[in-house]
């Protein structure tokens, strides 16, 4: 008898509708001009009109018309595709002014662009890992799943350090030989949880034990520093940092990601990491579109500032009602459900009843019991917007006698 | 001493030039509507017009004005960027229709985009190792890199079939257990070679012994087959593929890849696999570009003629004086040089003095020995620029007195 392939498969989505953790995708239509509006397609063939309340477009700038205006013009100039490998026919000259204009706003000499911010961590993490011999890479335990298979694809020595605990991450160099190469590997924005790394301190603890910095600014770049280079820019900490990684997919609002650093070391991955050489690069449209947003963003500072605006009043709103807003630094704001069943169908009522889109958020990304509805308002969620969703929470809060919290920290509230 | 990290990769650098396979990429301008005419920006700064002879926007899809406008809709309709994850506010209506319309392309019940060919190739081996327990994946020895990066990910069994040896395969196919769960891996169209599997054979000897099809398509999509479904639809053989693998980037001319195949297959691989779950999905102005493409495509078969009409031409053209092109049953016309300096060399000469830009291929692209140029002819290709690319070549085979082939097959010639 031969094998039974479409049993194990099967038998492999089973075990993820038994969990409650089966995905449906939400069926969006974006209303360019009106973000955070768009309709959705429901299944039965009508559609909806709803709020967007889970994007990673934290700024709006994928509606951005200089945004747009520079994707027109790319589309009309160069047209639709790269055609090839960045080596094979597949640089245009916007590849090249995005990566000299993404190495200035890190600092760095050099930039080199990929076709996803996953890409980004995964091809340059494997990469270093087989470039430097006996490397040890120390992996922050929450890092996201691209830096994992990167590290796991380089096939090197890894050691995991407790969750933004410098002490462990010292404790664990500290036990290395002075002379093994090593990589400190972290976020500075975390994006289930919205907490921000002590960049300064860990940078510290690896330099002094000799050890590269590998920063991954997917949910800071565009959003912090004067200039929008991320939290290590705000925290003049640039040059403590050896290797930025950021996205042109969250608050750039179009699509790819980058590294930024020495110009050797990304030379190294440029030539070494087959997840780079052996791609078609990225469209010149996203490309032109990334260029426009990036210097757009360098001015951004009104835009940030009314976006951490908007994150406050929404986390103070919440507060306000007793609903349990997760402790958060940033401009995320998670609110603690707790069980899978009711995240699920919160998510389902805010959609069908109340028109607010928000993705329930359940094991395996965040551990079992700590089951969430992760709120991302923009500087375009208005103070309306925010009144009617946390109206919404409270009605539904009190239908599933979910649990208030009366005593949330002051600070929370007043931020 | 802590560890020197700027000599490692110095010395990694090092070794790259010194074998010379350091890769300077060409800065290129398009010019849509002109292709494949473009603007190379030189080192000095200067510009030059040049004939671009290796993209592999294969027919010119990327400067289509269906594509185009169809992108400049999306962009005004929707925006830049999808704004997350697929499953978090990352699907768009765009999304779902050309998902639908690449599995009927294909004749299978579902297909899943990805934000690159690689990416399709990568996540889908990679998930059906981890899914299917103790699987082997035969794998041609000339698979692409990210199918071997694919079925490494996936830590299985791998055995490893002489290409397109249909014996060996089955030899291998017969040693193992009957109930043990296959995959067998290939492509239709090897890029360096130009050469086609036979996709037949190959399909009835891995369905005889149990084994699941995996053939990647992205150098036959939009190519072969009466609506550009591939080889495998040119064979009739779409029946007997489990899986297909495409791209996007290529003779559709925007970016971007993806899987077709049976439902419950599909959506296994949708819910498992890491670099499809955790990445930006593709932004809706390349999804709408891709559906027009795939759509006028459907209706190409005039395009399709005069494409393979051209590689014929280019072909002939070649052998009439001598050179020794390299037996390609496909599209793609290599040129045997079996040097890499001479390789690089003729690319160098032929951009600045003859305005044709064709990239070398040197090892470890192709063995030692087999350096060659590539050329991909477009329907876009004139038969004056075939004359004046064979002109070239004729005065430079002559000065770097390379070898001509006086007895090439008459077959090659009539092609």
């Amino acid at each position: 008898m031969s094998f039974d392939y479409q049993s194990a498969f099967e038998n492999a989505l089973g075990a993820v509708h038994r969990e409650g953790r089966y995905r449906v995708f939400a069926d969006l239509e974006r209303q360019c001009g009106r973000f955070p509006a768009a309709t959705v397609h429901l299944e039965d063939g009508s559609t909806k009109e709803i709020t967007v309340w889970c994007s990673n477009d934290y700024l709006g700038m994928g509606q951005d018309p200089r945004v747009l205006e520079a994707m027109h013009g790319a589309l009309k100039h160069v047209g639709a595709g790269a055609g090839g490998t960045r080596n094979i026919a597949g640089t245009t000259h916007y590849h090249v002014l995005l990566e000299q204009e993404l190495a200035s706003l890190h600092q760095k000499e050099a930039a080199l662009l990929f076709t996803s911010g996953y890409i980004g961590n995964e091809a340059t993490l494997s990469t270093l890992a087989r470039l430097l011999p006996g490397v040890v890479i120390l992996s922050d335990e929450l890092n996201h799943a691209s830096m994992i298979q990167g590290i796991k694809g380089g096939r090197c020595e890894k050691l995991i350090w407790r969750h933004n605990d410098v002490a462990h991450l010292e404790e664990l160099l500290a036990a290395l030989p002075e002379d093994q190469p090593k990589i400190v590997a972290f976020e500075s924005v975390y994006s289930m949880d919205g907490d921000i790394a002590p960049i300064g301190e860990i940078a510290a603890v690896a330099k002094k034990y000799g050890a590269l910095t590998y920063l991954d600014e997917v949910h800071g770049v565009g959003l912090y520093g004067e200039q929008g280079g991320g939290v290590a820019e705000r925290d003049g900490l640039l040059g403590e940092i050896d290797i930025v990684e950021g996205t042109l997919g969250k608050a750039i609002g179009v699509m790819g990601g980058y590294i930024a650093g020495d110009a050797v070391l990304v030379d190294a991955v440029r030539s070494f990491a087959s997840s780079f050489i052996f791609t078609t690069a990225l469209s010149p449209v996203l490309v032109a579109g990334a260029l426009a947003s990036v210097r757009a963003l360098k001015e951004g500072q009104e835009l940030r500032a009314l976006h951490q605006k908007r994150a406050a009043q929404l986390k103070a709103a919440l507060t306000e009602r007793g609903l349990p807003v997760m402790e958060s630094e940033s401009h995320i704001v998670p609110l603690l459900v707790g069980d899978p069943v009711h995240c699920k169908g919160i998510s389902d009522r805010l959609l069908h009843e109340y028109g607010v889109y928000v993705q329930p958020i359940n094991y395996p990304t965040v551990p079992r019991g700590t089951e969430r509805l992760r709120f991302s308002p923009t500087p375009l969620h208005t103070e309306e917007h925010i009144a009617h969703l946390v109206d919404a929470l409270d009605e539904l809060w009190a239908m599933c006698k979910l649990a208030r919290e009366e005593n949330t920290p002051l600070h929370l509230a007043a931020q």
